[in-house]
C-alpha cells in the first residue's frame, strides 16, 4: 500500500518516483483522496528537485488517462497537429491549419484560451461572429472527416487531472517547471488522437521561456514524451522578442491571418508558417521532406486553396463567412489612439503621462508631444511589454474569469529595424470599454517601457533558431 | 500589498523573506486567507532552500505572537525551563524540575505529548492517578507562585499557528527541517514567560536528529533564537543511542524518576540530570557556575528536598501522592514477558518468531529458546528500535488520536556493556491490551532488529558530547 507522505518525502529527498507511484498519486488526486495541500508540496518538490524523463512520461500518461483519449484510427490519413508554447501576436495556427488541411493532411486541433500577456487561438477563433469552438466529441470527428480540419477548445473530458493540477500550480508558484509544463502540454495533445506533432517553442522576452537554454530543454522534453508515446514529434525553437506580424489582439489577428492566407502576410509570419506547415505536410506523408512540404505550403496559399479551406471551416463551425471574406465589414473598436515615435522616445523614467493623445471619437486625454526632429529607428519592441499593453486594452485576460474585448489590441505600423520619420505613427491602439482613456494610459506606460528607438538601426536576428527531433538538435536543417 | 504566490515564488527561488513578509504569511495563514495548499508549497520550498537566522527568528516571533504570551514578571526569581528534543526513556524533566525548584529557581514547564518512538513528559505525568496537566493560565501562575514549579500541557492559547503549521507539515513531508523545528520549539517555549532556557539536544539512533552534525545545527539555531529574544540559552548535545535509564513507558518512567529523586537513579540518567539541573540553577542565579549548580543539584537529592518538592507538586496538581510515595501500590500491566538473551541472539534474519515465551498470566505464545552456552555482552541497544517496541506494546501513539496504556513498556535489566549469563533475563515487556500476544510478537521483532549481543564487550561512549551557547561550541565545559 503506497503512502502519500512517503512518496512526497521520496521526491523531496531527490529520489525518482516510479511509474506505479506516479499513477497512485494522480489517481488519488483525481479521486480526492490526496488533498491539494499534499499535491502542492509534491509539486514544489518536483519543481526544486526536477523530474527525470521516465517520471515526466509517467506524469503525462496519468494526466492523459485521467480523461477521454480520442481514437481517430477510423479516419483516413496521418493526423498531425501543431502546438505553440505561446507568443505575442502569434496567429500561426489560424494560417497553417487551413494550409495543411488543404494539402490533404487531417488536422485535429484543440486549442486553449489565452492567459496573461499571450493570446490564445481559441479566443481568436471566438472573435469570428458565430464561430462555434465548443462541440461534442462526435461532432468533432464529423467536422474533421468532412473538412480534414477541426478547430475547437479543450473540453472537460480532456485530461481533467491536468486542468486541476495546473490550477493548483498556478496559485502555489509551481508553474515554471519544465517537465511539468511538458507533461501538461503533451497530456492534452496526446488526447486529441494525433499521429504526429509539430511544436513551436518560443524563446525571448515575449515568450514563457525567456532564454534559449530553457526553450531547448522544454523542446527536448516535449519531443522525448511524444516519441515515447509513439508519435513522431519535431520541435522548432523560434524567436519571440518582438511580436509576430503586425497585429496583437483577437480580431486584429484573424484579419491578419486572412491577409496571410491571401498571400499578403508579413514576412516573419509567413517564414515560420511555411516551415511549420511544411513540416506537418511532410509528417502527414504529403511531401518527401520538410523543404518539399514548404513548397506545397506556399502553393496552397498561391492557389487560393488554403483560403478556401479557411472559408469552409468557418462555415462548417457556424461562423459568418462574410466577415472572413470581407474583413472590413467588422466594426472597429470604439476608441483608437495613434502613437507617434515622439510619444515613446521621452524615456521610460517619466512617471506622468506626457504623450500627445489623439484618441479618435473621445479625445479627453491631453499632454505634450515628445520632440523628434530627425529620423529614428525602432531598435527593439519587447514582446512581453506589448503583450501586457494589449492586455491593458482588454484583448486578454489578467484572471481566468475576465472577459475579452475581441476588437481590442494593437496594430504595429513599424517593426524592429524600420525607420520612423518625425511625426509618423508607430502603433495604433484599440479599445472599446467606457474607461478606454485609462486603458490607453496603462498601455502607453507598458509601451514606453518596452520600446526602444534610436538614431541607428540594429542588426536583425533570425526568426528560426534550431530544430529538435529524436535525432537531436540541428541549426542547419533546411532540406532535411 | 503582499501577494502570497509572489512570496512563495521568492522562497522557491532561494531568496530570503523579510520579517514583514513572514508576518504577512503567518497572519494570513492564521486568518484562513492563505490556504493550506499554499502554506505546504511554501514549507516545501523552506525545507529545500533553507531559512537564514533572520527568517527563522521571524517565523518564531510570528508563531509566538499568534497566541497568548505569558508574562511572569510579577513572580519573583529568574524563571528557567529545560527543553529536550525527545528521546527514548527520557524521564529527565520529571527528575530535574523538582530539583531546580527545590533549589529556589522557578520552573514554569509546559510539555508536549509523545508521538512516534519517543515519549512525552505530558503522558508520563498523566500516568499518575489524578494528576491534572490541563489547567487555566490563572491557575498556572498560582501553582508556579506556590510551588516554584508547574508541570502542564500546552493549551490552545499557546502558539496556535505553530500547532496548525506542524499538523500540516506532518502530512506533507516537511517536518525534518531544522529551522522550522527550531522555530516550532522556541515559539512554544518563549510563550511560557521564561527568562532563560536549557536545551537538551539528543543525537543518535533514538533521537530525531540521527547525526551529531544535525544536532549541532539544531542546537546552534535554538540558541540563536533564544538569545535574539533576550533569553540566556545554553544547549547540550547528549547521546541517545541506547535508551536513557532502565525503563521505557509512562508509569515505568515515573517510578524510575522517583528512584532518581530518592538518590537511587541509574548513573546515565543522573549524570545528565545534574548537568542540566545544575545549568538551570546557575542560570537561575542560585549558583556561581554550572559546576556549583551541579553540586547544589546533588545536594537537593541527598537532602530529600527534591523528592519533597515532587510530592508537593503532585499534590498541588491533584495527583494521588500515595502512588509516588509508594510506587509499588500501582497495579502492574496485565501481561508481561521476560526476554532472555537467547531470545535475541538468533539473528535478525529470522522471519518466524522462534523465541521462548514466558508471558505471565497468559502463556499462549510458544516457541524455541535460542541456545546460549556462555556469557555474552550487550553490544548495542538501538534507541529507535526499543522506542518502536514500546510503541507496539501500547506505551506510545502511532497516530495523534491513539490512546496510551500508562502501564505498558519495557524494563531494561541490562544496558550496553553489561554481561549476560546463559538464561538470564535481559528485558521485561509489559502490555495490558487483549491482544497482548500480538503486541509482544511485534515488539520482539523490533528488539531482535535493534539489539546486538556478542562474545566481547564494546567500549562505552560519553553521554554528554558538547555544550553550545552564545559564545560558541565547547567540548570541555566543566567548571565554566
Amino acid at each position: 500500500m503506497l503512502n502519500n507522505v512517503t512518496l512526497i518525502r521520496k521526491k523531496r529527498d531527490g529520489e525518482a518516483l516510479t511509474a506505479h507511484e506516479i499513477r497512485h498519486l494522480i489517481q488519488e488526486f483525481t479521486a480526492d483522496r490526496l488533498p491539494d495541500y499534499q499535491m502542492s508540496a509534491l509539486m514544489m518538490a518536483c519543481f526544486l528537485n526536477g523530474l527525470n524523463p521516465a517520471e515526466t512520461e509517467a506524469f503525462t500518461r496519468e494526466m492523459l488517462h485521467s480523461g477521454e483519449v480520442l481514437n481517430l484510427a477510423d479516419i483516413p490519413g496521418i493526423k498531425v497537429d501543431k502546438h505553440s508554447t505561446g507568443g505575442v501576436g502569434d496567429k500561426l495556427s489560424l494560417v497553417l491549419a487551413p494550409i495543411v488541411a488543404a494539402a490533404g493532411v487531417p488536422v485535429p486541433m484543440i486549442s486553449g484560451r489565452g492567459l496573461g500577456h499571450t493570446g490564445g487561438t481559441l479566443d481568436k477563433l471566438a472573435s469570428i461572429p458565430g464561430f462555434q469552438v465548443d462541440v461534442s466529441l462526435d461532432r468533432y470527428r464529423e467536422i474533421l472527416q468532412r473538412q480534414n480540419l477541426v478547430l475547437v477548445g479543450q473540453t472537460e473530458e480532456i485530461a481533467p487531472a491536468d486542468k486541476r493540477l495546473y490550477a493548483l500550480r498556478d496559485v502555489t508558484a509551481t508553474v515554471e517547471c519544465i517537465p511539468l509544463i511538458a507533461a501538461s502540454i503533451m497530456s492534452k495533445k496526446l488526447a486529441e488522437g494525433i499521429d504526429a506533432l509539430v511544436l513551436d517553442v518560443k524563446t525571448g522576452s515575449g515568450a514563457f521561456m525567456k532564454n534559449t537554454e530553457d526553450a531547448k530543454t522544454l523542446a527536448k522534453t516535449l519531443v522525448n514524451i511524444g516519441e515515447s508515446f509513439g508519435k513522431q514529434t519535431i520541435a522548432y525553437i523560434t524567436r519571440m522578442d518582438e511580436p509576430l506580424g503586425r497585429t496583437i489582439g483577437n480580431w486584429l489577428e484573424v484579419e491578419e491571418s486572412i491577409d496571410c492566407l491571401r498571400g499578403e502576410g508579413p514576412e516573419d509570419v509567413m517564414e515560420i508558417t511555411h516551415l511549420l506547415a511544411g513540416t506537418m505536410i511532410y509528417l502527414g506523408g504529403k511531401a518527401a521532406n520538410v523543404q518539399e512540404g514548404e513548397d506545397v505550403s506556399r502553393q496552397m496559399v498561391r492557389s487560393g486553396k488554403a483560403f478556401q479551406k479557411w472559408v469552409d471551416i468557418v462555415r462548417e463551425q457556424g461562423g459568418d463567412t462574410s466577415f472572413v471574406e470581407n474583413p472590413e465589414r467588422m466594426p472597429a473598436a470604439s476608441f483608437s489612439l495613434e502613437v507617434k515615435s515622439g510619444d515613446l522616445a521621452d524615456g521610460a523614467g517619466a512617471s506622468v503621462l506626457d504623450v500627445e493623445h489623439r484618441i479618435s471619437k473621445r479625445p479627453e486625454l491631453e499632454g505634450r508631444a515628445g520632440k523628434q526632429m530627425q529620423d529614428m529607428f525602432i531598435r527593439s519592441m519587447d514582446g512581453y511589454s506589448l503583450g501586457m499593453a494589449s492586455l491593458e486594452l482588454g484583448a486578454g485576460r489578467k484572471a481566468k474569469e475576465d472577459t475579452i474585448d475581441p476588437l481590442a489590441g494593437i496594430r504595429l505600423h513599424k517593426k524592429v529595424g524600420d525607420s520612423v520619420r518625425p511625426g509618423e505613427t508607430v502603433l495604433t491602439l484599440y479599445a472599446s470599454a467606457a474607461d478606454a482613456d485609462k486603458m490607453f494610459r496603462n498601455a502607453l506606460s507598458w509601451l514606453r517601457k518596452g520600446m526602444e528607438l534610436g538614431r541607428t538601426p540594429t542588426s536583425t536576428q533570425p526568426n528560426i533558431l534550431m530544430r529538435i527531433d529524436r535525432k537531436g538538435i540541428s541549426t542547419d536543417f533546411r532540406g532535411s
